[in-house]
């Protein structure tokens, strides 16, 4: 993927941030839920989009919090289809 | 918790590292998973006993890892239980 296709892309996930850890881009939301217990479930329903897709995500589950973040290791950043999980975590999310 | 019971505390769970993040004390292990599956049902029964005992870690699931952080909220920093809760997240792993 080119930098210069990450805006357009980033557009369509405006929730979503842009970060950089490491030196690798990865992208990143925040979903609020009202306790513990459906956090946990949404990472459990990510989970099994990630299983179902054999791309996996890092997902840091807290009380009243889940946060997403895709980035591709084989490309040490971000590919087309991190931001087509990222699109998908919000369908999950509504 | 006085400061002083940290080392005592922290010598029954060695695999655990005392780490400050935000001005605010915490421990802290990475668990080793062979897949995304495995870590995900690590986080799941992480996330049972969190329930059942009404204080809850952070936890970090990647493929191949969870990492679990323990503090409380209420004191801003480290309490007796969270080294309980991390002998018990311990005793989960074996």
């Amino acid at each position: 993927m080119e930098e210069n296709e990450i805006p357009e892309l980033k557009a369509q996930i405006p929730e979503w941030a842009v970060i950089e850890i490491d030196g690798i881009k990865r992208i990143e939301r925040k979903f609020k839920f009202k306790n513990f217990k459906e956090a946990l479930e949404f990472t459990n329903r990510v989970g099994e989009l990630a299983e179902a897709e054999d791309h996996h995500p890092a997902l840091l589950t807290e009380w009243g919090s889940v946060t997403v973040t895709w980035w591709t290791h084989s490309v040490g950043g971000l590919h087309r289809n991190d931001f087509i999980m990222a699109a998908r975590t919000d369908e999950i999310y509504r």
